[in-house]
């Protein structure tokens, strides 16, 4: 699956996704008052508001992108009918040739794992039919639980042919308190220990030059960037923070590697709500997707210039 | 809410959550059957097989424990029609009187750990009503990305009054791969150090004598049991691990506090799938649901006698 999205990322030329991270309070008033008149204040409404606003941003983006990165969380605010957008948007993009990377950070053990694998990569048998459930391409994994988290996924990526990118070090300002720490008997770090881990477990899933097992550094830390790139050569990193979280076009040299790859940036907020942003504020709220068009531009020209 | 599990906890003389972990291959045939009949070979039929199949050892069960403990990935792995599912299995414990502990083990990072603890365990807001998603009473809680991922769940703790479990020292085999490396400027592990955070964030959530915010530490793990019991007096511990996973009625002592509380403990397929063990074989395919009553009297017999 990662070579798939190195082809993309080279054809498009731009180590970019873009975050659905639809907070209803991004999506125009006008999506969602014409959804509440159709349904009432219901989930049911707000979760059709985000499809169309997700459908407007991907049709203006999806020729500049290779990926789109949903983040489950804010679909699953909306209970059943906000997974089923979830679906929705996941198979629109698909449809649209993105690759989806499910941001869901799952991590659970044994057959625990194995499910939540085979629900977002996997396939699950009812009586003698495979069928699929949520379907993504990649989706993001937290190692919390050590190798009995990981592996079930390694294992389905290898029968279907999908990715993940485990959490190493994340973006957040208290990331630190765990993450940091330093360890008695390696003097290094937790996240460098995950990150050893991650070298590891990459090796069992090599599709070309990289592995479809990756990472999730933050742009935000640069030099733990570095240091990670160094570990886990043959993993691709997803980069968060970029843009509304502080990470700048500066920060990101540190995450590639030599041959100009291994490194893919997300952004959420700065692009689908960029018409929030004075910057792009001209566009009005009824040019939501296109403010999103400008804002993928900029982006792309400001990793290209700083690479 | 913790108050009102400890109430039950001494009503019922049972310190035991029922996982409700339906993995396919414990649905007995007959109703699975039955489903694909109507339903073809589809999601929602395992879905539908599943809930008749909660509902039955639910029913069995409800009158002798005070909560039970639905994995969500076991419902996830079914797509939509799956987390319809657990949203009837939510409801219909809560109607039967029952606390429901969701194990969700999510963990993210402000407003998207927000949208996390909206949909399980608070409102969301749409247009000017205030609605719920799944609305368990608990939920379990990865910690991963530090304090950033646990406030927005203590916040909605106390909007609500719900409560957390979070992820300490799991129960399975890799868990030391992370959790008990020893953290050179404390030469303590990281699960103790996650256990003093717990402790802290214990204090911003107080509900009488224990707190709404209590920790999963496995039955495997005893002798870290017993520190992290001392480490966090305040909390809660949930206990997995018991039964199928290998801990023992012996093993559990150390996770109770001097005043019999301070522990709950967890048992899946154990209950849920009794009529697979020898044991309990007499009670056939057809009497599962009888089948996982005497394992929870066992089970609640084995914990009275140990504690």
């Amino acid at each position: 699956m990662i070579s798939r999205l190195i082809a993309q990322i080279i054809k498009k030329d731009a180590p970019v996704v873009v975050g659905l991270d639809p907070q209803l309070s991004f999506v125009p008033k006008k999506i969602l008052d014409a959804k509440i008149k159709d349904m009432g204040e219901t989930l049911d409404a707000a979760a059709a508001a985000v499809v169309d606003y997700n459908k407007a941003i991907v049709d203006a983006v999806s020729d500049l992108v290779p990926a789109v990165k949903p983040q489950i969380a804010m679909y699953e605010q909306f209970g059943v009918p906000g997974l089923k957008a979830f679906t929705e948007t996941v198979n629109y993009c698909k449809e649209k040739g993105l690759i989806v990377i499910a941001d869901i950070k799952r991590g659970d053990i044994g057959s625990t794992s194995g499910a939540y694998a085979a629900a977002h990569l996997g396939k699950v048998q009812v009586g003698s039919a495979k069928l699929t459930a949520f379907d993504e391409d990649f989706c993001t994994v937290n190692p919390y639980l050590g190798s009995d988290g990981i592996k079930p996924f390694i294992d389905v990526c290898n029968e279907n042919d999908k990715g993940i990118f485990i959490l190493v070090k994340t973006s957040n300002p208290s990331s630190g308190e765990f993450q940091d720490r330093v360890l008695r008997d390696e003097d290094s770090t937790l996240y460098e220990a995950v990150g050893f881990k991650v070298q590891e477990w990459a090796k069992l899933s090599m599709d070309g030059e990289y592995s479809n097992i990756g990472a999730v550094v933050g742009a935000t830390y640069p030099k733990m960037g570095e240091i990670l790139r160094r570990i886990m050569p043959k993993s691709f990193i997803l980069v968060p923070g970029y843009g509304a979280q502080g990470g700048t076009g500066k920060d990101l040299k540190p995450f590639f590697n030599q041959d100009g790859l291994g490194a893919i940036i997300n952004s959420s907020r700065g692009i689908i709500a960029a018409y929030k942003n004075e910057k792009y504020a001209k566009f009005g709220e009824d040019g939501f997707a296109d403010a999103s068009r400008a804002a993928v531009l900029d982006m792309a020209e400001d990793i290209r210039i700083n690479k």
